[in-house]
């Protein structure tokens, strides 16, 4: 196929005359001022450079927006709420891409309580889809520190996970049906309700987590759960990662699918959240080497917290734990999970960071986190390892601390040794070097030495069949 | 690309001694007897012809063969335990075809309680995997109606649907990482055990549910879940299907998670089976239109049953029920399955039957319902529908039996029309035509009439792209 070199084709203001033409002028940004905050991710990681901003405001918008890039072969950068972790949502620095922020792209198209599900436009931010879920009197599980400002539209291409993955499952499980524009404009209308559709190939699940480089998602069909009736939480000391697998195991045999949160922590993690962020304190008199806070959710409010109780008696007589803290009220409820919501951002206190998002299988979890440990106190002496998340999903997000009193740029210059140490170990195990943040920008590079092969290629082909001018979020992931 | 024509490249004595070197003589099957059984599919509908039945023993010989089909553009169909309902698994009459049957490659590969995985070959049965995890204090909790033949890869290529999707979901949720064979004998190596992992596209689900068209999977790793405490089942007499949904919105606003099981069932399908098989008995005193079996199941062992009784009263108070009987023993609790898992099987002694594997939203099933019902009476006057299956999944079976005395021939020459006059109520409520089935050979044809263009062309692409030569299942779905 003969195809023309993006240069000849992309004349910038020509360009934007026909986007204002399209979505209205004021919806087109292009001065340097207009653009700028979403041409920066949250952490400076990534920096970027754009012809322009469009802001469409419906699904034909974006599909006459894509129509003209995929012609002009003009790079486009979907984004959300801007708060990736992996620099997916940020332009290179060539400034030739067009960014496409969905963030108009907000409404509530409809909600069916009968099926138990909420058709929402991509634009919506996730702290408003569980609001309205909680309007109508049900639940919307998906929980992510950046839920105050992130989209459904980026939870869904980065397939988000989060605190309720162990009993809800991530983005992708909570999705029934999408509405994607195509590279070329055309527009895939997949917003199926139906629980059970076995008419062919799954190409919901193909566009989901692929991060903006196969089409660009709209709109989706959110599965609603009823709100539960009681919550019990417990903020526990534990022994060891392997205590805390035990635990868990013991929660499941006794408590089953009432398991809504079993999240670990260390020690040092705690500290920093006492140390740095104002009023926390610890809820427990002596100290421990480890912590779980776990949740159990019901639909009866009857016996919860006494099954809680009997759970943690029961985990006592085992020495699985060393104590344990039950939540009297709401306020405590808010404070166990605000230690464990503060873990990532208390690291910045303690000087540069260095940070990992991986997962293993969930009986490893033990093992891999001591190989980890010793590997970098090894390499890295007196560097602090923060190791903390979601144990039941097997996803520890293992973020290094320089260590005190170090330099904090030669440490961060350390990175990209640090990163082949740690995932040296998730290889052995059989891990994934993105648990749940995406590739990116940020973990391209590192694909090939972990992926298989095959995949790859199989990638690689889908990509190019679905995107042919290689213009959608080009140079993420692939 | 120059290609060849098919019939100057495949030769086939010439290919079967190739395949003998293969995989041993043994399993190259080529005399008609031999054959017999793979070429026909237990309800007779299809009757095909193949060059030879292979029977691999490894993941290396399924691609040694696939390497020759896809250099001789020899079509493959692959075979699991020939139990599919639409034809999928068997070749067509032109005898180019080779059968793959994977019943060999029936090895559990390896079970890991910490990780609640168990990694099988897609030749185990599915009763053998349900044993398996039992023997290792587990649940896997996908149920069918075959599942004494059926096998695992069929359950994959297929999506396998059955009565615990309500609770545990279909096949594909079930699923956390497959090995599959590529049309052109590469290896996809996807056998990962990670509960999340966000490198890449989500290439496991495009195998699972394309029906043996898009590569060859040939092992798995399953989840596997806590085995229930207390199990707790009722056959539920009701007034309407508008009834049972305001019950299951009842249950699960109060046993949420607890639910494992909600099927619907009307009395005329209850007498069917009354009439026909052995030693069925109506558990309930008084005749009721309509009927559902809902099973609760905990890992406490307290309580369940009065949570039951509780519920099933507050359900008479509000009138949503008329009468109730709560399986007192395991017996019971196999007696009133036996009234549900027979309904199908009784159908056969009423005359001719035209059936249909269709699902709408759960809200819209009431409405859609007396549509068909209006329909039918207007098309087909005598006709006796039996609406019957997965309420809670918006999955019913709606199998049409001949009206009384009527010839069944007659009858069944009119499968068409009385399809197009199901499926067409089916397409104003954005139902599917083939809820857990699958597409195969028996609707393929109708698929273009349903489905959204642009996801039938993202199929074709997808279809062009792992299997450039069309060898991998053709005529099949798409």
């Amino acid at each position: 196929m003969i195809g023309f070199f993006p240069d000849e084709r992309a004349p910038g203001p020509a360009l934007l005359d026909r986007f204002e033409a399209m979505i209205g002028a004021s919806h087109v940004l292009a001065s340097a001022a207009d653009m700028a905050p979403y041409l920066v991710e949250p952490r400076d990681l990534y920096q970027g450079r754009a012809l322009c901003v469009l802001r469409p405001g419906s699904t034909q918008e974006v599909a006459a927006i894509l129509r003209l890039c995929n012609e002009t072969y003009t790079p486009v950068v979907p984004q959300g709420g801007n708060t990736g972790l992996v620099g997916g949502q940020t332009p290179d620095e060539t400034g030739r891409a067009i960014v496409i922020s969905l963030q108009r792209m907000r409404a509530l198209r409809e909600i069916d309580l009968a099926s138990n599900t909420m058709t929402v436009e991509a634009g919506m931010v996730l702290a408003t889809a569980q609001a309205e879920a909680e309007r109508a009197g049900r639940l919307f599980p998906l929980s992510l520190a950046s839920e105050g400002s992130c989209t459904i539209g980026g939870n869904l291409a980065s397939n988000g996970g989060g605190t309720s993955v162990i009993a809800y499952g991530n983005a992708r499980d909570l999705t029934l049906g999408i509405e994607a524009v195509l590279a070329d404009g055309r527009i895939y209308r997949g917003l199926s309700k139906l629980k059970k559709d076995n008419t062919g190939y799954d190409l919901k699940d193909l566009f989901v987590g692929s991060e903006g480089t196969l089409g660009i998602i709209t709109a989706a069909v959110l599965k609603l759960f009823p709100r539960p009736a009681a919550v019990a939480t417990a903020f526990i000391a534990l022994p060891s990662p392997a205590a805390a697998l035990a635990l868990l195991d013991l929660a499941r045999e006794r408590c089953g699918g009432e398991i809504t949160a079993f999240e670990l922590a260390p020690r040092i993690g705690l500290e920093f959240v006492l140390a740095h962020c104002e009023g926390a304190r610890d809820p427990l008199a002596q100290a421990a080497p480890w912590y779980a806070l776990l949740e159990l959710s019901s639909q009866s409010a009857d016996g919860l917290d006494e099954r809680l109780l009997q759970l943690l008696e029961n985990a006592a007589d085992r020495a699985l734990i060393r104590d344990a803290a039950v939540a009297a009220s709401l306020d405590q409820r808010k404070a166990f999970w605000r230690l464990r919501d503060e873990l990532s951002d208390a690291q910045r206190h303690e000087g540069g960071s260095i940070k990992h998002d991986v997962s293993v299988p969930v009986a490893d979890i033990a093992r891999f986190l001591t190989e980890v440990e010793a590997a970098l106190a090894a390499a890295a002496p007196g560097a602090r390892l923060v190791a903390f998340g979601h144990l039941g999903d097997g996803n520890i997000h293992c973020n290094v601390s320089q260590p005190v009193g170090a330099d904090k740029a030669a440490f961060l210059a350390r990175w990209d040794e640090i990163n082949t140490i740690v995932h040296g170990v998730v290889a052995r195990y059989g891990g994934s070097i993105s648990a749940e943040h995406g590739i990116g920008q940020l973990k391209r590079d590192l694909l090939p030495s972990v992926k298989d092969p095959v995949a790859l290629d199989l990638m690689r082909a889908l990509k190019a069949t679905l995107d042919p001018n290689g213009i959608l979020n080009p140079g993420k992931l692939l």
